[in-house]
């Protein structure tokens, strides 16, 4: 099916100053965790969505000098020339697709605590960084001033050297650039502060002298909170006047919203929070200040939507960066009308998890991003297996046996069948989904119905629950186990190391989320109290659920902070401030010594004790996997090999309980290596190191 | 001076196994967030220590296989023979000065996170980690337990083949062999778990396969808590009993208390809560199970005190990390006895805050630690100055200005003064040392005391402020403004971005840090209230100091935590442990909206309004730095010239407040590049990456 002509308008060429941009799908600049430090796995990653159709893929942040580091984030980083070389890995690759490759050139001024470099942060004005307290800044002289705008003309030209198609002078986050323009930041009396026109002088000297140094090598890009929110300064006329002020400079505007202060609302809104689009309602208002090409996120996959704010005018080009690691084939599958194969972004934020703290990018939806150079795995391209000729079983169709059933699938196995007790595919997604919040997270199972409905050589089996005889009689060459986890009803947990007194299977006024979930049974009575011991979204969902059916709901937490977690994945704030909202009482630090039909009974974190009064409990305290049908085959091989059984792996949570990211990586990952020596272990991946 | 006879009795050699330890100095494995990223870093940084006297340096943890990785956290690792080839570089720099090389081959087990790898974490038994309630871990069957001591195999190899003279079966700190070895983590039923014996299994037959593997190419090495503590499962008896057990297979003990959780007692301990040699109370017992040398750790740097533990029998070598940090050459300086230039560590964790989250190491006392490879630092050798013909004032005598002119006095210029309105050297020291905890940080003017004293070309001249004119006057070549940072009166901060209504200047009823404990003022009344907004030791000494007056004391702060950014230096739990039994309550996660004579108005983390009532308050906001001389200076060029003034630089806090390490660290760097073209611009350091 070609696709709809309605979308074409998405495929329209857009110019941005002496660059052309092929269609209108741009993948704005997002971390990554890889920066100059893992240069062919940034090449990579960004060439596959170059591969996938995007118009231009732009680096992460891209520090500018030693003193604008954030380690132990990963930023790239254009010092010198070694730097640039790494980067030119990138655009060689984007360049090799046809897209335009963007760097985000950055200083984080206040924000930059320079724990590697060790110098001082620099700032327009003398106030502490609102991450810790400890960051102190050091006050910009003019000459620093025009150091610091020098830096940026360095290191424009750098990129232009690399390759790079688009140079940004970035300034929104309320990094320097911002700080600059906020008087709420900017407290200086010279000609740097005080009037808007002093507060812009910093940004727009800074653009005038990127525009003339690069020319018409580059386009230049300016990415703008429109509104910078959370009382960080700049507001929607200013962010709009500014606009208007640089606008002849300019050959793109990205436009995004919010600060860093508290992250509650910005690019980055988890679904469980936030709508596709929810910023136009700010960075929809830059038309009004520039002609010029602007291009906004929203963490759009919908191409209806996507087509109707273009028509709108309002935006020229639909930005993207959680929707590209999720599909970086996300406008060629639009493009060539094979909509229900994206694989849409459910806005888990996991990605965002994983790119901060030097970690390695991951994606829930997405198994192999950050995979493509490391283990030289394609979203969309599957080798035959050398073991083609055989059939495989996979028990359980949970995230990861679907995952894994379709990767051996499309690898070319005769036959895969997946078995599972229940009446659909899902596993626990099914149940999870259903937390407050956490609806837009069943799109890794409808992306999976899709994929698996279209593939002849895997079926489903649904109501069937099988046993070790029912694997070893099934008659397949390769089984495989994906049966799971379930919480522990006696309290279990690595948190005390010790069972909850009081707790149990078969209590009514003890119960585990399954129970709640999948069950139905309810706690007794009109007060609830919700342990949790995971800092997760589960007891957060649960304690919102009994809430919701009208209970008094107390929620016990061992962590310093509800659902920790969560501030991970940019949902911690909001997520506590929305319990709070519902009148659910919160205790945290505190672990429960022991629980009886009239509450209970805990101690807070110096050992104090206390009481919560209430009818019933829900224990959120530890999964433990669902191995017995793993067991049980393993420990009769011969059995095995009798029934012809010549493999038998275990993924997922029946292994060790994981996050479902992790969880469908894994079976990911078994389809990808089941014709290795021992599919069980994984194969290495490439390590990038210095040399010696 | 010679040393000491008392003395000689360090300077014996040890024998362990095939391997000779030129004396009983022994830099055991440490963190550094070096690992194999950063090789030359490692190598430069070990063999400073070799140059030092160590008779062995070795890695930090080194893992031995893709399933235990705790990333961000940076290990060393051998995984393949690039790594061996990394940490080679090492071992070449420990034997060219004489030292043997450890490496702590390292298995994390239920701690391993393997965020890089995506692998479940392996463990004994499925209980969750303590450390994020998320991470649950995949039990071992047989046929894994084989494996990974099949693991530390092939890495023992490995590091033979790389030049290691001592590898370690390392299990302390809860890490894989003990949570085998303790009943809390194994619950196991097989021939793995239950008994002593059989809970000791895994990790002797990991031993004797080393042992077997190795044979006398490298000394064997076990490092083990004689006492998990904290409720860990391996109390002393059954540690002992284990290295009864393992003896004839081991050649060296080096014995450690307590484990991961909590992290409330363990070798690490901070100078303000545990004394010197404090955990030889549980460490200071393994001699009872064995006759093999036995090294232990104290934070030791008195030679008395290591001669007589090593005298008493029960230790044969003196184990150091920090005191190896802040001296690397502690052993030559007490080998010539040259006490009193022995650079002690004070015991304030900043080095363990700068190894860890991926972050690079730096140390408080010691300037050059972490840098001796990256900008070529060594601590005890300074090149002269080309400018050394010239004259320098520096203006103030806390941490940057002291550290600054003792590297400009060792680099040889003609004069250098040092100038300040105290009576005294130590600059904010003279109050900070007196928090409660913290005299141990007086080491830090202590140690520059005696350099001072030593070196003619550097005098001190106290009591005497400079204005702008008393500097131009003074006839130095080089002006150097170190003037510090003071704690703003009227509560102006980073993280409400305004001043607190109801602070300000010359009220008796709010004060500032140093009006308590510099001018000695008080609070009126029996109720006072600290507001705390950085975070650190300042606001919770302060609390610490009111309430030991009897003052009934409440301590509101801004942070999740109270003192949050002392978890990083593992002070954290106990200190607000501390501040609960004095009594002193404690309001997280909350801002003071006003303060007035009947005490504060706060608001908690969602926007709730409540009172503390008090009689007085002290207000750590922020600290504002004192730049008025500098910049009194800055704004007349034409003066300065005149005056033949032909440098002026700033340093230290009167440029941005910051860490005392960080100070330090500033007045040294300007001292080192005193030379070069533009001695404020710090020159750009040696990065370690991947080459493309």
């Amino acid at each position: 099916m070609p696709r709809l002509p309605r979308h074409d308008i998405l495929f329209e060429p857009v110019q941005i100053g002496p660059k052309t941009l092929r269609n209108r799908f741009y993948q704005v600049p997002h971390c990554t965790g890889f920066g100059v430090e893992k240069p062919w796995t940034q090449a990579a990653f960004r060439g596959m969505k170059a591969e996938g159709g995007w118009a231009a893929v732009c680096t992460e942040y891209c520090s500018i000098s030693a003193e604008s580091d954030e380690s132990p984030y990963v930023s790239a980083r254009l010092w010198d020339d070694e730097d640039a070389r790494a980067l030119r890995l990138m655009t060689e690759e984007a360049h090799r697709h046809g897209a335009l490759a963007g760097v985000e050139l950055w200083h984080g001024g206040l924000y930059a605590e320079t724990r590697e470099s060790r110098l001082p942060p620099l700032a327009p004005s003398q106030l502490s960084s609102d991450f810790d307290g400890i960051t102190v800044p050091r006050v910009m002289t003019p000459a620093d001033i025009r150091r610091v705008q020098q830096e940026w003309v360095t290191a424009a030209g750098r990129a232009c050297d690399a390759g790079f198609d688009i140079v940004y002078v970035y300034g929104s986050h309320t990094y320097l650039p911002s700080q600059f323009l906020s008087p709420v930041y900017n407290r200086r009396t010279d000609a740097y502060g005080g009037s808007f026109e002093n507060r812009a002088r910093f940004w727009l000297e800074a653009i005038e002298l990127v525009r003339e140094a690069v020319g018409d090598r580059c386009a230049i890009a300016v990415r703008i909170a429109a509104d910078t929110l959370e009382g960080s300064g700049v507001e929607l006329a200013e962010g709009l006047e500014f606009i208007r002020r640089a606008d002849a400079m300019v050959d793109l505007w990205d436009v995004t919203i919010g600060a860093l202060a508290g992250w509650q609302r910005l690019d980055a809104g988890p679904s469980r929070f936030f709508e596709q689009g929810y910023q136009l309602e700010w960075s929809g208002q830059a038309r009004q200040a520039t002609e010029k090409p602007i291009v906004v996120v929203g963490r759009f996959t919908d191409p209806d939507r996507m087509a109707e704010i273009v028509r709108g005018g309002t935006v020229d080009l639909i930005g993207a960066a959680r929707p590209s690691i999720s599909d970086p084939f996300l406008p060629r599958k639009i493009e060539e009308g094979r909509y229900d194969e994206v694989r849409e972004c459910i806005g888990c934020n996991a990605c965002y998890s994983r790119s901060i703290w030097g970690r390695h990018l991951g994606c829930t939806q997405n198994a192999t991003a950050g995979e493509e150079h490391r283990r030289g795995w394609h979203p969309e391209r599957f080798e035959r297996a050398r073991n083609a000729g055989q059939t495989a079983l996979v028990v359980g169709a949970g995230p990861a046996g679907m995952e894994c059933a379709i990767v051996l699938a499309k690898r070319g196995l005769e036959l895969v069948h997946v078995v599972d007790a229940g009446d659909d595919i899902g596993g626990c997604l099914e149940w999870v989904t259903r937390l407050p919040g956490l609806g837009e997270w069943g799109r890794l199972i409808d992306y999976r119905r899709v994929q698996m409905a279209r593939l002849p050589n895997l079926q489903f089996v649904p109501g069937v629950r099988l046993d070790a005889d029912g694997v070893r009689d099934y008659g397949a060459d390769i089984a495989i186990v994906a049966t799971g986890a379930r919480w522990n009803a006696d309290g279990m947990n690595g948190i005390t190391r010790a069972p909850i007194p009081g707790a149990g299977e078969g209590l009514a006024h003890v119960l585990t989320p399954e129970q709640v979930m999948v069950e139905g049974l309810r706690p007794p009575g009109a007060r609830a109290c919700v342990i949790d011991y995971e800092g997760y979204f589960t007891g957060a969902g649960i304690a919102e659920v009994l809430r919701a059916e009208g209970r008094e709901v107390e929620l016990l937490t061992c962590f310093d902070l509800v659902a920790h977690y969560c501030d991970q994945t940019l949902e911690g704030v909001r997520l506590r401030r929305r319990l709070h909202d519902l009148g659910i009482a919160m205790h945290r630090g505190a672990t429960a010594t022991a629980i009886d039909p009239e509450g209970v009974h805990a101690a807070d974190e110096f050992g104090r004790p206390f009481r919560i009064a209430c009818d019933g409990v829900v224990v959120v305290a530890q999964r433990s996997s669902d191995d017995a049908l793993h067991r049980a085959l393993l420990d009769d091989p011969d059995a095995l090999a009798a029934a012809g059984v010549e493999g038998l792996h275990a993924i997922g949570d029946c292994v060790a309980p994981r996050l479902i990211a992790d969880a469908i990586f894994d079976g990911h990952r078994l389809g990808r290596e089941i014709d290795s020596p021992d599919p069980s272990r994984p194969l290495p991946y490439l390590r990038e190191r210095p040399l010696v």
